[in-house]
C-alpha cells in the first residue's frame, strides 16, 4: 500500500523540500566554518508574455513556512541515510529562523527586478529558504494576476457579474487547487468551487450540477425536477446535456409547474455569445409570466473555457451572463504558466558589515545591494517606480515592510479580505495601457542613481579579477 | 498567525478537496432517493499540442487517495456550517468506497478517449471522486509525458546522459513539485533536486551548487577550493557566475591542486552549445595531464532553460554534455500546463442493469457504455488501439485491469522502477513517427463496430426525445 502521506508536505517533511544543493551547500557553510550574514532577494526578471503586472501573492505561505521550518526525525533521518554528516545535521535539527525578512504585501502590483520578498539572515538560514519561497510566491502571483485581469475585463465592461474558481481539477496537485483557490479570491474572484480551499480560507463555495446528475435519470425532465424539488430556489440547472435551448426551456417550464423561481440555468458548450442571448430571454420571457411580481430574475452562468480574453470578447459580442466559471485557464494560468522567479544572493557579510554582491552571468545579471522600491503617483494613477538601494532617499511610498526583525514575526497579517481590496484598490491605480490584456504598455521602473552607480561599479571591479 | 495546516491537503480534508457541486449532487441523490449503479469513465478529448501520445501517470496517487478518503469531524462541521443536511452528513461519515475500478497502469501510453480509470459504483460514490481524480492523473501525466519526451530525445541522439528534474522551485506548490519529481522518473529521469521527493518516492537527489556559493566567498578561487576540499570527488563547480571559460578553467586549476579529481562543472547561461564544447575541451585536457591514468573523466552538466526541443537542438548541434538539469518546463510541462481530462458519466443502473448513457452537448461527445481499450502490434510494434464495449472480443492486448473490486483492492501496485521500465518498453515500441516533439504522427484509434453502433443509436434516441 503506498504511504498515506503519499505525495503531501506536511510540517513532518516541509523542511526537506528543498533542492539538495542547498543542502549540500549548507553543510558546505558549517564544514569550512564560512558562515557570514548574507541578503538574498526574491525577484522576476522578465513579466510573463502579455502581463503589464504581476499582483504579489504567497507572503501568508511564505510565513506559514517560516513558522513550521523544523527538521524533525523524520527529516534527519533521511538526511543521515543519504550520507550528510553528523555535525551539519545536529545544526539542522536546531535550526529556527533568526534573520530578518521584508516583503511588498500581497495583492500589491510588482514589476521586472522588484524584490517581492527580501531576506538577511546568517547564510546557512538564508540558503535553504530559496526552493521552498520560490515555489510558495510564484504560482499564487501567477494566478492572482490571471484573475485580476479577468475581473478588470468584467469591470471595464461596466459589469458586476461573479466570477468563481472553478478549476481544481485541472490544478497541478491538490496543493496548486488550494492556493489558486486562495489566489482567484484575491484577484477578484467571489468564491470556489473547491470545498477543501472554501474551508481553508474561509470563502464562499459555489456549484451547480453536472451533466451526470442530468444523465443519471431517465429524462433530464425528471433530472430537473428532482433538483429543484431538493434545492428550490438555488438551483442552477445546467442546461446544455442534450440541446441548450431546449433545456432552457425545459427549465424555465419545470420551475414554472413546481412554482419555484429558480436562480437560473448554466451554459457550458457551444457558441456562449449566441447562446446565452437566447438563453436569457427566454428567462425573461419567463420571469415575466405569472404572477412573480417582478423579483424573479433568474441567471445566466457561463463555464467552458472562460478566460479574460474569452471573457472580453463574450462581454464585447453582446453576450449576457449573470456569472462565470473560469476553471483550467486560471488555475494553470494556462497561457503564462510559468514565472521566472529566482532568489539570489544580493549581499554578503565581508569583515562584520554587509557587501553589495552581484554574478555576471550571460542574460542574468543581478541587481546588487539591499533594494528599496518606491512608488509614485500622479493625479492618484501610479506613475512609475524607482528600483533603488535601501535607506536611498526618494520620491513616492516604499513598498517594502518589516515582516520577521531578528527571527521575530513584527508584521500584522491582513485578512484575505484585506489582501483583496488592496489588490482592487492597487490594480485601479495603474495606469489603463499597463492593465491591457494584450500587448500592454510597459510600466515604468526606474533604476536610481545610487544602485545604478553601485551596479556599474560592481561589474567593473569583478570584471577585471575574472578567473581570480 | 496562519493556520499551520494552512493551503496544505491533509487526510483531515481530502474528502473536502472536491467541487461544491459534488456534494450537492450527493445531497440530492439521497434526498430524492435516487441511487443508482452508475459508471464513470476518466479520460482526455485531445492530446496537448504536440503530444503525440501521454503517457498515465497518478493512479497509485488514486489509491492513496480513495483508501484516505472518509469525512472526519473536521469536514462534517465545515459542511454543516455550510448549510448541508443532517441525514446527508451521516451518510458522508460512513463513507467507504465500495465499487469496482479498473485502470490503464502507470507508465502505459494512451490515446483520447480511451479510458484511464473507470470506476462502477453506487452513484452516491463514484460522483464524488471526480474532482479528486482528474486532480491526480491530469498533471502527472503530463509531466511523465514531458519527461518520457526528453528521454526519448536523448535515447535517439543515441546518449545516456542523465536527466534530473531540477525544477520544484518553479512547480505550481508543493503537491506539484513532490508529483513532478515522481512522474519525471516514471518518464526516464535519474533523480530529483528535491530532498522530499527523494524521501517519499526513494530516488535518487543530485545537486551541485548555487551562485551564491560562490558569490559568498572573496573569489571564485575561494569558494572553489573551499567546495572541493569539503566534498572532493563528488564536487560539480557551477562555473558561469563570472565567466564560463575563465571559471572552467579555474575549476580544473583548483583540482589539479588540490589533487582532487571533481566530478565536473555545470553551465547555467549564455550559448549552451558553443560553451559546452569549449568547456568540455578544457576538462579533457585537464584529465590528460597529470598522472590520472586516464581513469578521471570530469562531466559537463548542463541547465538553464532545458527542454525537449532544447535538448534535441543542443545534440543536433554537437553540444557535450553529461547530463542535464531540465527545470521549469518539466516541472510546468510549460509548452502544455493543461490535459482537458474529464470524467463522465457513461452508464447508470435502470431496473437493475447498468444501461449505457452519453451526453450530446456540442463539441463534447463522449462514448457511451463501459468500455475496453486493446492494443495490437505488428513486427513487435504497436500498430493501433481499438476502442470497444467492456467484453467485446477483438485483436491485440486489453489495457484495462482491475483495481478495486467491490471497494477491495485487488492490485498489486508495482514499484516505481517497474512503471518507469513499462515506461521505456511501450513508448519504445511506438512508431517513431508518433514520438516526434514537434507534429508527431496520430497514432491510429478505432473505435470498434459494437461502441460504433451504440453510440450510433443512443444518439439516435437521445435526439428525438430532446426536450422531454
Amino acid at each position: 500500500m503506498p504511504d498515506p502521506t503519499f505525495g503531501y508536505v506536511t510540517p513532518e517533511n516541509l523542511a526537506l523540500f528543498t533542492d539538495r544543493y542547498e543542502l549540500t551547500m549548507m553543510q558546505g557553510y558549517v564544514e569550512t566554518g564560512h558562515e557570514p550574514a548574507a541578503t538574498f532577494s526574491l525577484f522576476f526578471r522578465k513579466l510573463p508574455p502579455d502581463r503589464g503586472y504581476l499582483v504579489a501573492a504567497g507572503l501568508e505561505q511564505i510565513i506559514a513556512c517560516v513558522e513550521d521550518l523544523t527538521f524533525g526525525d523524520r527529516a534527519i533521518a533521511h538526511l543521515e541515510a543519504r550520507g550528510f554528516h553528523e555535525g551539519f545535521l545536529d545544526r539542522l535539527a536546531d535550526f529556527e529562523f533568526s534573520g530578518d525578512l521584508r516583503a511588498v504585501p500581497e495583492g500589491t502590483p510588482v514589476f521586472p527586478n522588484e524584490p517581492l520578498v527580501e531576506v538577511t539572515a546568517p547564510i546557512f538560514e538564508a540558503q535553504l529558504l530559496e526552493t521552498l519561497f520560490i515555489n510558495q510566491v510564484g504560482f499564487p502571483s501567477l494566478v492572482a494576476t490571471k484573475a485580476a485581469r479577468m475581473r478588470d475585463v468584467v469591470d471595464r465592461h461596466g459589469g458586476d457579474q461573479s466570477l468563481v474558481d472553478f478549476g481544481s481539477r485541472r490544478a497541478h496537485g491538490t496543493d496548486a487547487g488550494m492556493k489558486a483557490a486562495r489566489a482567484a479570491y484575491v484577484g477578484g474572484f467571489d468564491g470556489t468551487s473547491n470545498e477543501a480551499a472554501a474551508e481553508a480560507f474561509g470563502v464562499p463555495a459555489y456549484g451547480t450540477m453536472a451533466h451526470s446528475w442530468v444523465q443519471s435519470f431517465p429524462t433530464e425532465r425528471e433530472a430537473f425536477e428532482a433538483f429543484v424539488d431538493v434545492f428550490g430556489e438555488d438551483s442552477i440547472l445546467l442546461v446544455d446535456t442534450y440541446d441548450t435551448i431546449d433545456g432552457t426551456e425545459l427549465a424555465m417550464a419545470v420551475a414554472e409547474e413546481r412554482g419555484v423561481d429558480v436562480a437560473g440555468v448554466r451554459l457550458d458548450s457551444g457558441d456562449l455569445v449566441g447562446l446565452s442571448k437566447d438563453a436569457s430571454a427566454i428567462l425573461r420571457d419567463a420571469s415575466s409570466r405569472g404572477d412573480h411580481g417582478g423579483d424573479w430574475s433568474p441567471g445566466v452562468f457561463v463555464s467552458s473555457g472562460v478566460d479574460e480574453y474569452v471573457l472580453a470578447e463574450f462581454l464585447a459580442g453582446g453576450g449576457v451572463a449573470t456569472g462565470f466559471g473560469p476553471g483550467t485557464a486560471l488555475t494553470t494560468s494556462a497561457d503564462a504558466p510559468k514565472l521566472d522567479a529566482v532568489y539570489k544572493l544580493v549581499a554578503v557579510e565581508r569583515d562584520g558589515v554587509l557587501e553589495p554582491s552581484m554574478k555576471l552571468s550571460a542574460g542574468k545579471v543581478t541587481y546588487p545591494g539591499e533594494k528599496s522600491v518606491r512608488r509614485t503617483e500622479t493625479h492618484g494613477e501610479y506613475a512609475g517606480d524607482v528600483l533603488g538601494r535601501r535607506g536611498e532617499d526618494g520620491p513616492g511610498r516604499e513598498l517594502l515592510v518589516d515582516v520577521y526583525d531578528d527571527g521575530d514575526l513584527v508584521y500584522d497579517l491582513p485578512t484575505l479580505d484585506e489582501i483583496r481590496e488592496r489588490r482592487a484598490r492597487e490594480v485601479a491605480r495603474l495606469p489603463e495601457a499597463v492593465r491591457e490584456i494584450e500587448a500592454p504598455e510597459t510600466y515604468p521602473v526606474e533604476v536610481s542613481d545610487g544602485l545604478a552607480g553601485l551596479t556599474r561599479a560592481l561589474r567593473d571591479e569583478l570584471s577585471a579579477r575574472v578567473g581570480d
